[in-house]
């Protein structure tokens, strides 16, 4: 079995890669361990910037999107019991979508299998080879068969905790936070048409929603909590707490879904090694305050896919030589970004009165410079592909 | 012996306020424990922000200022060997002044001098009492001789070591830095027309002037460091690394001062205590990064002696009551952006290659974002008084 691209992981970078390499007339086949239901149910990030929906709009993939997503001309950053809404619209002229990656995986999936992609599910036991110059990836199919294929390159889109990395051993750059976030799903109208980023003595709150009947919310609790630790109740007491302002009302309704997450940001470098090329959070991870996860890992096999294309279709090994350099700009640009919010927003548990004074003068200036809102506002919104320096 | 506002400190804020409570026709006495020709020759900041200079102006004290000051439309931030330089003119309509905190000194001095104002330096055993209704300052003039003087208020613009800070139990925020700046003045003719911050490896240097024949020069040192292990030729070999670029020559001349300064950050809340009454480093100390410290102490004094004028001809204590709260406001903005600008700029001994990536990351994109690099013209030209929130 032999295909140009073979593609590990049908998260949205795999998925989209394989989509871009076929409208350039190049084959893919895409594995994947978990089962496509999984996939398409597996709730993560809810934030498309401008250049993630305009990207996805010119290559077909935004008919559902463009009905169903949610189009946020702003935020608000909230402390000291007050709004300060960021006019995304007045600052910088572009907004931000909200719809789920699961529903970009769907969509994605389905256009691939429409355009008869190969995708394969529940795979196990993937291994690779050959990255120096003849790939070869060997996996057990859903029925326990064992397979190689051959390919002429590999991406890695397999995610942070994916067996691509593992291959060689690219410099790793670290940091932990001393904070976690505790999300619910729940089934409550919005009563705030934007997401609301507020800072509060007992530590950050984010009210976002997923649809005009879910609400998303999160709060900053320690990195080892025990969900079991926080009752409904708990939770929604919290929630009230933390988002208090004139005028607001938190609906409350029941969760569906309870989970905690660890922040950290993490980068390797470089994200190829021979014919193996890294995508997506199988490359770098970063917290979710800046809402950058997944954009990220579009922006990587926009990339990409560009330059596999001229390098399997011409032999031009320009764009895969700056292959690395080219998305390591924008990812420190997203790291950067997503620790200045994340710093900038959460209370550190260890944290003295002097840094929380700083926070708070960071706030005000945040909200009442023109210039600083715009900083703000053209990151969040994501920068222009090739214009991060 | 009585006059309406006893003055502690003959530098820039005790001096200044004097002159503004004369311009409207309050009598203030200044004590100082050092000589005229002490604080006339103290080398300290040099960079005036352009709210500062307007001050000046206004209050008939630009005269040699506007003569023999520097006028910078903006500063150069240097990493990697390039040169990004941040254009205050074109993108804050305003830039800074280089002119020395002594000139200012001696401009001040001059003035009141001319003016009949009461000047007493070299006085000893400087005491504060009365503070809540009655105040009293006792002290032993430059002849032995001990003295009360009876007044309204007391404003303390005795620096960070002075007394008055004692003579209450402020709040006390602070930071210290893993870093000190070795700074020399030397005799020759700067080679570049504007300040030069420069990021490297080896850690931070500054290259700044203080005319057209004297260089001021600056490299992050560790806080410990002995001056004496730094002979002149290590300084400028050190210099001439940290500072390398393309078409850039150091002129290197004769060491007319050296010393070892540490970075910390300060501010006593509040700022005042009963009729006494802070300003300048007495309240706050912001590392010199961010070039803030002089004016910050002069932006002080401007919210004081409207709020002294007020209280003392009109019996209005609006002023004085809300005079902590407006000047923390601007204090906490410049803490803010000197701490900000400090940690872009120099290397932390225990930082990790991931906070080295991150400020990279930062230094490009204050260059090349137009958002980004206002923000930092804004702060470093000075935002407009009354302007902070």
């Amino acid at each position: 079995m032999r295909t140009q691209v073979g593609i590990v992981g049908a998260g949205p970078a795999g998925l989209l890669l394989s989509h871009l390499l076929a409208l350039a007339g190049i084959d893919s086949v895409v594995l994947e361990t978990r089962s496509r239901a999984y996939v398409e149910q597996r709730v993560r990030a809810g934030v498309l910037e401008h250049p993630t929906v305009e990207l996805l709009r010119e290559v077909g993939l935004a008919e559902r999107l463009d009905r169903e997503g949610m189009p946020h001309e702003g935020v608000s950053l909230r402390f000291e019991g007050e709004d300060h809404r960021i006019d995304f619209a007045d600052l910088v002229g572009r907004g931000i979508t909200v719809y789920g990656q699961q529903e970009v995986v769907k969509d994605l999936i389905a256009a691939r299998l429409r355009d008869g992609g190969d995708l394969r599910f529940e795979v196990a036991d993937v291994t690779l080879d050959g990255l120096a110059d003849t790939p070869v990836i060997a996996y057990t199919d859903a029925d326990g068969q064992r397979h190689e294929l051959r390919c002429d390159v590999v991406a890695g889109c397999d995610g942070f905790h994916g067996i691509s990395r593992g291959a060689y051993a690219p410099e790793m750059f670290e940091r932990e936070y001393p904070y976690a976030w505790l999300g619910i799903l729940a089934k409550a109208a919005p009563t705030h048409h934007e997401l609301v980023y507020a800072n509060h003595d007992r530590g950050f709150a984010l009210y976002s929603m997923r649809s005009p009947e879910i609400t998303r919310l999160y709060l900053q609790v320690p990195p080892d909590t025990d969900v079991h630790d926080w009752s409904d109740a708990r939770i929604w007491d919290e929630l009230g707490t933390r988002l208090a302002a004139e005028g607001f009302t938190l609906n409350e309704g029941p969760v569906l879904e309870k989970g905690v997450t660890g922040m950290r940001s993490v980068v390797a470098e470089p994200m190829r090694h021979g014919r193996l090329f890294l995508a997506g959070d199988a490359a770098h991870i970063v917290p979710p305050t800046g809402a950058k996860g997944m954009n990220l890992a579009i922006a990587d096999v926009r990339v990409l896919a560009d330059a596999l294309t001229a390098f399997l279709a011409r032999g031009d090994e320009r764009g895969v030589d700056a292959y690395s350099d080219t998305c390591l700009r924008r990812v420190w640009r997203a790291e950067h970004f997503s620790w200045w919010m994340t710093s900038m927003l959460h209370v550190a548990p260890d944290g003295d009165a002097f840094t929380r004074r700083l926070q708070l003068s960071q706030l005000r200036y945040t909200v009442s410079s023109r210039a600083a809102a715009t900083s703000l506002a053209e990151n969040y919104t994501g920068l222009p592909y090739g214009g991060v320096r």
